[in-house]
């Protein structure tokens, strides 16, 4: 996609609307920026160097007392393991769980790079329905567990639906997971992953699994809340009930290591507790929230179905019917786009075809022009 | 590592002498810091956003040009590829180059983490011996190649031997593979990773096999030279004279990706170009060489055969014969030497029993404390 984006624009033919990449638009708040600053001209040696692979332990206390009050858990430092992002994240805690042919089970739509992470480990993803509106449905997942199963894998905020799943339906899916275990030698693991936790539009707080179910692995990064994602920081949180918690926790450190991680960049890990710790650590969510809003009413008035978007800066519309006759469709229509230089993803990629992936991490006369562009395209059907 | 000497650290026991982390102890130059506190205060936006997974094209550019100079080949931007470390790095181009069941060969002593990143593309590590210096030796390298090889692992200079390999033995490597690669659908790769190739004690560069052989690719890091293992920093340079060099370029920014390394740190990779220019822009490898001199002096009155060392902060003594008397001779006195409070690793763990790695990443007072343990122990026997 940077590519394609970057291929127009050295064409001439003007700017390049793309709504393609979940690359945030927001700078990093002035809070990091002078905690960086100041910790540069005022730390001690030794702050650049290797530390144990799960990350420097006064940072990992911190992060451990902040999730276990948003959780109600009792962790500890060696819950919490520090990684190159949650994309690392996520494959250090696959890697430490997973076998070769275990399956695990997704929500669909999913963000289109599990589809490498689990081949990563060799292991299938099993995609699931939700409902129309991208919520979740535990009768589909409980009826999607087969013996195989060894991870449930939620992504709430969704990256690209933009729904978070909703407590109601954790409970469920709780309860599901609970039920299924009984005939199992190890739990069903709950991964979720989580990096737009602290985008919802409204302010309030995600629910989460580690909330209801003890088998839960949190899976995060700053890359979108702090404006970091080139940074690579992140981290994986264990719940202290989880079975098997200590393995898992040292398999996560060990995994870091040996896949070359190695550990999560130092710096980016000592800002954690400085920024967090502000009210003013946090890109200002409201700008991605009006992008939102303004593109939903926009298509949802060309004929596209769209659930209200609640949180992160993506937006998966569904096609209107006479664009979705077939199976191809939201490919086309990504394709027409093109021509008006317009890049979106087809939904195809994220396992929802007849819909289009768009990132409003991007700016304001983008919004604009794209709008203006699928009314063009809306209007040739 | 990091474990047991916070272990002992905090027993009570007085201090501990470690010389078992490859950890640079020598803080990153001023120039580095400097170039920090400078770009954070003068960019533009837009510098900590995701980029394309290769890095940014600039500073790919800037290192093609460097390496080109250096190497005497003609590397353009795409030919690099910025890497969570040397570490990232190895890993990345494993996972580009090999297939399960294929074959490393690689000369020992070697890194003792090279056994896992071969386990985690499924391949076999075949190690092959080098001459009593260390010194490679390419006629063992010629009887070690099955048709299954499909790499060749260097590390020069060593860890951790710290020997360099010399220019005969690259040259005559090169023909080696030259002759075996006839019968071959695709030559053998030889992949160098040299992250100590900036600490020569005496400041002349380490020859590379970049310079005699095509099929080359170098891994590094500046984890070492600048100080900076932690922030994780490093890059792969592909050989323009490669067999599949596009394919291989972009299945290196492919599995950089995918593996969810995503791209090397945003910051520390604009950092570069500024640092590598500044003549003052690396550690002071006189203080590594100094304790590195010491050490082995000490240790060769104390009966150990030792080269010598000649780069980095390794070093790699034979014991002497009455400690080498069973294999386990370097795990013995490993574990004898914890009892005094100094840690060291056995030679075991790097492929070449009856030696003992120390590491002068670590401090004057360290080097002298355990020379006196050393000394202590050896009475004993």
């Amino acid at each position: 996609m940077f590519d394609l984006a970057n291929q127009l624009r050295a064409d001439g033919g003007g700017p390049v609307h793309d709504l393609s990449l979940g690359n945030p638009s927001l700078e990093p708040p002035e809070v990091w920026r002078r905690a960086v600053l100041d910790l540069l001209q005022t730390e001690p040696p030794g702050m650049h160097r290797y530390m144990t692979s799960a990350g420097f332990p006064e940072v990992r206390e911190f992060l451990a007392e902040r999730e276990s009050a948003r959780y109600g858990l009792e962790l500890s430092a060696q819950d919490v393991t520090m990684t190159v992002g949650a994309a690392g994240g996520l494959n250090v805690i696959f890697n430490a769980l997973v076998d070769p042919s275990d399956e695990i089970v997704v929500p669909a739509p999913y963000f289109s790079e599990y589809e490498h992470y689990c081949e990563n480990v060799g292991a299938a993803l099993v995609p699931v329905a939700t409902t129309l509106d991208f919520q979740l449905d535990p009768t589909a997942i409980d009826a999607a567990i087969g013996p195989k199963c060894r991870v449930v894998m939620l992504n709430s905020p969704n990256n690209p639906s933009g729904a978070i799943y909703s407590h109601d339906a954790l409970v469920e899916l709780a309860g599901v997971l609970e039920r299924s275990n009984r005939t199992r030698t190890k739990p069903i693991v709950v991964v979720e992953d989580a990096p737009y936790r602290d985008l919802v539009h409204d302010g309030t707080d995600a629910p989460s699994i580690l909330q209801h179910y003890p088998h839960s692995v949190l899976v995060t990064s700053h890359s979108k809340d702090l404006g970091l994602a080139g940074e690579r920081i992140g981290y994986v949180v264990v719940s202290p009930q989880l079975f098997g918690r200590d393995f898992v926790n040292r398999a996560a450190a060990f995994c870091n290591r040996v896949l070359g991680f190695v550990n999560a960049p130092a710096l980016m890990q000592r800002i954690l507790p400085i920024v967090l710790a502000d009210p003013m650590g946090r890109v200002d969510v409201t700008v991605y929230a009006r992008r939102c809003r303004t593109m939903a009413e926009g298509l949802r008035a060309l004929g596209f179905e769209i659930p209200v978007p609640r949180a992160g800066f993506f937006l998966f519309p569904r096609l209107p019917d006479r664009l979705r006759t077939t199976d191809g469709g939201d490919i086309a229509l990504a394709q027409r786009l093109v021509e008006e230089r317009t890049i979106v993803v087809p939904g195809t990629a994220f396992g929802g075809p007849g819909h289009l992936r768009l990132s409003m991490a991007t700016s304001e006369e983008a919004v604009a022009s794209a709008l203006a562009a699928f009314t063009k395209v809306c209007a040739e059907v």
